[in-house]
């Protein structure tokens, strides 16, 4: 078995890879029903939220699409905070449909600066909405999204939250934080595979909603809740997906919300502390910012990453991700969410200390 | 055990749904490649084409849209031919967009007409494009794509077909019928479940796309071509579904297409004999046009389809489905594609022949 350590495809487990066995059923019917309202409610209770949430057929980036064309109209003023790859895609679906985007951008390995926000929307008082990444998944780096929700509020503006990386792992309190809509992904925390995509809605994105003139018809909210009233989906959904969420949602439930964040904490410090104690650097400039779900690490100098994870890979059989964008082809990250326990984390950083040595470098 | 005759979602064999309990493993890897291009290679064989072909994480409603917004600009002039619920619902994606859409519609029940598509193009030489549904899942009809097409091209037209209740089923050779884009759903007979769409992308498809200036981002061919050279797609992919594609389009390659349609062919004209010795009417006009992949039924004067449906599923765990559009509550329709016997429409026609004296008909 490999140990896939990747942030995304997630290993899932057994019993939710079995769900995926039951035969199809009837997307019109009682039974879909009931399902459909079932993984609804408890996506709500996990996401912390009162608000409507609607489970959308596709990718984490197609929701991130559907959370654009559904709040605004060609011209609107956005504000994007990226720290990272995922940041700077979530601006270039807004430009893309012809948002008017003004970029406040951070180096990766940096979290957005709060008092940098305050600035910007002072400068601009008609931005009507913020995009943050919560957890940015390439440069494993997590935004203080309550500091910087706080001053999007004060600003009353739409606060618009990519969690994909983040929610169900680390604590996301959707209505707490006055988040407008929340983005998520079926194959990173939720132990389930890819192809679902989840998104929250409150009163205020609804009210952005009636106005937003983007063309939409796939991603449309007003079909999705009102298909939802009736436990269905406007077009076929993935089924199976649906099915495996259906039971990773209840061993999540009853793992419960507290544990599941504590556990990804003690994760993410012990991916951290192994990395250190080898004499490795990690890509966060400042730890208290470091993500619990992926750690990116710098190799040691003159040493090729991918390399590196190609030697994981045929000795250890562990799946390491590579760097993306200007970082590609120098780090490495390790996924630790999901289905992810500490057995599976000193695996991984065993399997690093020893395969180091191979590429010339003696880890401490 | 249901017998699940709906038109999608359509029952999946057992290894099909057995091979979503593979492991997730890294999307950007080597052993994800290979499964990939396999199941690429394999869907072109199936469309009968050398054209490009993605596989794109989505309902088909997501493919209709994607074949919209990679091919048009707003203000483009565009030709729906709409023979039900389907082809309206493409309509209404163009005019979404901002495509300049003109409708040539025929009653449900009815096939579109060649001479009447010639004369409207003839009518507007600006129209750029011609959308067919192949087979109109609300209907039961089957257009005769290879007639329509020729008068599209004798007028060096766009030929964008639905084919997603056709191809894989019946016979629809994008080649030869020089289908530019074709959109095909997993759900159909591919005997696997929903969640991804397929688009085959013709030279002069990608000629269109080059100049098309509707905003697209996560639907995008050019992302979905750039990643495929790689033998990836640009967002993470609904990796079970793949598994499941990769063990299902094997059988249909062991079974052939010339098999598989004959087989489509007989369990057709098994179903409409059936129900026509029952004494029940076909919703199709001119039964040359009848679908072999769905029936569309009027009830006896008098009967509720829809609790006809109901006495169905109750006594005989059998799920058909009803009519859409301003056809729902007015008739019944059965599924008989993909995973499909003899043996079940057997059991299909046996239950809907039991089950209407209950409502007050008694059957021939």
């Amino acid at each position: 078995m490999e140990n896939l350590r990747t942030p995304g495809p997630t290993p899932c487990p057994e019993p939710v890879l079995q769900a995926q066995t039951k035969q199809m059923i009837n997307h019109r019917g009682a039974e879909f029903q009931n399902i459909m309202n079932g993984v609804t409610q408890d996506f709500k209770t996990l996401f912390q939220t009162k608000n409507d949430l609607f489970i959308l057929t596709g990718a984490g980036t197609g929701g991130l699409e559907a959370a654009i064309v559904n709040l605004f109209s060609p011209d609107d003023k956005i504000l994007s905070v990226s720290i990272g790859v995922f940041g700077d895609r979530w601006a270039s679906i807004a430009q893309t449909f012809g948002a008017d985007v003004t970029s406040l951008k951070f180096e990766m390995g940096e979290a957005a600066d709060p008092d940098l926000l305050r600035k910007a929307l002072q400068a601009d008082p008609k931005i009507k909405a913020v995009l943050i990444t919560h957890n940015e998944t390439s440069a494993g780096v997590t935004n203080d999204v309550a500091s910087l929700g706080r001053v999007a509020k004060e600003f009353d503006k739409l606060l618009v939250v990519d969690g994909i990386s983040s929610l169900g792992s680390i604590d996301c309190p959707v209505d707490k934080w006055q988040i407008d809509v929340a983005v998520a992904g079926s194959q990173k925390g939720w132990m389930v595979p890819p192809g679902m995509t989840m998104l929250s809605v409150s009163e205020a994105a609804w009210k952005a909603h009636a106005n937003a003139k983007m063309p939409r018809f796939y991603w449309d909210f007003s079909r999705a809740k009102k298909y939802l009233e009736k436990g269905q989906t406007p077009w076929t959904p993935a089924v199976s997906i649906l099915y495996a969420l259906n039971v990773s949602l209840k061993i999540l439930l009853q793992e419960g919300l507290p544990n599941i964040f504590a556990r990804h904490v003690r994760l993410g410090n012990m991916t951290r502390k192994g990395i250190k104690d080898m004499g490795l650097k990690l890509l966060v400039v400042d730890e208290s910012y470091a993500s619990n779900t992926v750690t990116a690490v710098w190799p040691p100098e003159g040493i090729d990453p991918d390399k590196l994870r190609k030697t994981l890979r045929d000795d250890f059989k562990l799946i390491l991700s590579g760097g993306q964008g200007k970082l590609e082809g120098k780090i490495f990250r390790i996924g630790h969410l999901g289905y992810c326990s500490e057995k599976d984390i000193e695996d991984t950083l065993s399997a690093i200390k020893k395969s180091l040595p191979k590429h010339g470098y003696n880890p401490k």
